[in-house]
């Protein structure tokens, strides 16, 4: 099943296709092939990359010496459409999972620790605050900390733009706990 | 119109209060002219209160050197399920809302400054953030970062439980901005 397309949506698309002449549907088929063969993975932090290196990896205007660590490449979209960051990033490809059978050496752990030369002095451990994103930041976070870097996490808190009356109590206890100063 | 009450829950409600009795409907009755009668607001606080004090303002075990400023009764009640507060509490009973027409002088703020007495040590700014919570917090603080007592505010960020897939940027950016230190 491809994502976002049920039964109904599929049904329209191959009415699309069934009117479209055959060069456009060799045309797709071609596109299709070519996503996954010349789209791989950035050999130094595992983002999607069309050659050897990823186009943040290869630009030399990034701040080299903060590694932003997320779990999927599709997070790496997401931060960089925030405009805030200007590091470099490290994929995981996934997070730590007992349930699903996936430990520290399942995902691009020790390609992480490998780059922790001593020109890094920031790792940031952007995952999910769900349970599998909090258990993984927990435990990359306490390695990372032997070494002589900072580790830091995202913020958690209201979002920009939210109600009181409509935030889980979960998250309201921990933007009381993690309150800032103004003045 | 009340909240949450459609034209057919309404033509239910009608039907059920058909079918009750007399002395329900009186009972009914009277309970809400109580309501209104019985209860107003804390003279301290501006919460919600049967009595001159409302629970919380006349409780000894609360901590009096903090004050919670929310803008409605309602978000005392979501920040006491939190489980994570023990000071005092401020209700603003609004925002300041030049659209509105609603001025510095139409909320409790006046009221709020009178009990900064040296006993206060932090107010904590606890309104929604959106743009009308934000530019009263804003107000306030600054107004209240004359006296000597620490200005708080809650924590934006990542909401518990949440995915970066799905968060909005600005929201990002704010926690990336204000990432914490985790080892």
């Amino acid at each position: 099943m491809i994502p976002g397309v049920g039964e109904r949506t599929a049904q329209r698309m191959i009415y699309f296709f069934l009117e479209k002449d055959k060069g456009y549907i060799s045309d797709l088929s071609l596109a299709l092939q070519d996503l996954k063969e010349k789209i791989g993975f950035c050999e130094k932090c595992f983002n999607y990359s069309v050659g050897d290196l990823c186009d943040i990896c290869s630009d030399s205007r990034r701040d080299s010496s903060i590694i932003c660590v997320v779990s999927k490449p599709q997070d790496i979209i997401k931060i960089e459409e925030s405009g805030e960051y200007q590091g470099l990033y490290h994929c995981l490809c996934g997070v730590i999972s007992p349930i699903q059978g996936i430990g520290p050496d399942d995902i691009k752990l020790r390609q992480l620790m490998s780059r922790l030369d001593g020109n890094v002095k920031e790792i940031i451990l952007a995952l999910n605050s769900d349970y599998e994103g909090e258990s993984t930041a927990f435990y990359i976070g306490r390695i990372i900390s032997k070494h002589k870097v900072s580790v830091t996490r995202l913020a958690t808190g209201l979002p920009i733009g939210s109600i009181i009356e409509y935030i889980d109590p979960n998250t309201l206890k921990n933007a009381l706990k993690d309150r800032r100063t103004m003045f």
